[in-house]
């Protein structure tokens, strides 16, 4: 197949190294950008803002326009709750809830000796200087349930101790909607063992 | 949902604006593209080169670098047939056959009075002029079956009648590998009126 302009083959290649983004609709895009000129520069100009403007919070090192997220720099959030979350996707994760009012914190990963991830690698200095400064009362550990991600929360949680705040983490449990008997054996003994008092909420 | 950095809630609306593209995966892109300086500045370039410098072909009217296309600055490529498509996704379509070597012409559209589009509107006059030019002994149409491209069809005919030079349309009928009981009757009515030799090839 001859395309016959480079630059647009050329389009086609870099919109096709996305990822789940394969040539053909890459081409579809490509022939959609053609006839858009303005759209282009927009967007064009927003992925380069991405990569040129966009830094670290920090304070929770999630992405951040200036010094602080707009998480961060929010005063109707309660400033003395802090969510432990992995990566940005798990923040957008529980702020699509709409049922979490505090900051977060971003590790960037969790402990992981297989890949050489230790604790140094991780956002882990900056969660203790929050904690020692003396306004945090909690800290919700969100951290996925792998084995990795279990190391990851204990550490905190002997870490944090000193500090006297108060650690949780997010109930593990059968997802709301399943039926039993599709919930794994490990999920099902864990969920027996924490058993809540049933409330007339 | 508050996204902590506005840049990076702009870039996914923007991406979720090209067509087949939700806000879940404009937001798995922008996560992937955070984490790839280099790659985002590949692509951003490749869009904007595609807006400033990508024009349609002097000869052909399809996409070109320069002045014309590589299909028509091709020496290889037969110069005397043209293959009038209406759009470049069409021609993209033939090329990707593999069976054809010969030049191409892009109207841009067909005609279709209820769309207000008449044929001055389409790319027709370069066509006219190439076969005036005398190098050009076959014009194969290749435009979609609808009532629209039938009636662009027939009008290139009568136009191209005084050049002498010969024009054939691509086959209609059952496509390969269908059952024939699928297919519609004026699809089956047109295929046993043209119904060919069957040769040994």
């Amino acid at each position: 197949m001859e395309i016959p302009s480079r630059i647009v083959a050329d389009a086609i290649t870099q919109i096709a190294r996305l990822p789940g983004i394969g040539k053909k609709t890459a081409l579809r895009l490509v022939l959609y950008m053609l006839k858009r000129q303005s759209y282009v520069q927009d967007l064009a100009e927003a992925l380069l803002r991405l990569i040129r403007e966009v830094q670290h919070c920090k304070i929770c090192g999630s992405v951040a326009d200036q010094e602080n997220c707009t998480i961060c720099s929010n005063s109707h959030r309660d400033a003395e709750t802090i969510c432990v979350v992995e990566e940005l996707p798990d923040l957008l994760a529980i702020e699509k809830t709409g049922h979490y009012n505090g900051r977060y914190h971003v590790l960037g990963g969790v402990i992981s000796p297989l890949d050489g991830i230790g604790p140094e690698d991780l956002n882990l200095d900056s969660l203790m200087s929050r904690c020692e400064a003396g306004d945090i009362k909690e800290v919700i550990l969100a951290i996925g349930t792998t084995m990795e991600g279990e190391t990851t929360a204990f550490y905190i949680l002997k870490k944090l101790e000193a500090t006297g705040v108060a650690v949780s983490t997010i109930a593990r449990g059968v997802p709301i909607g399943n039926a039993l008997e599709y919930a794994d054996e490990v999920t099902l003994t864990r969920s027996l063992a924490q058993r809540q008092p049933l409330r007339d909420e």
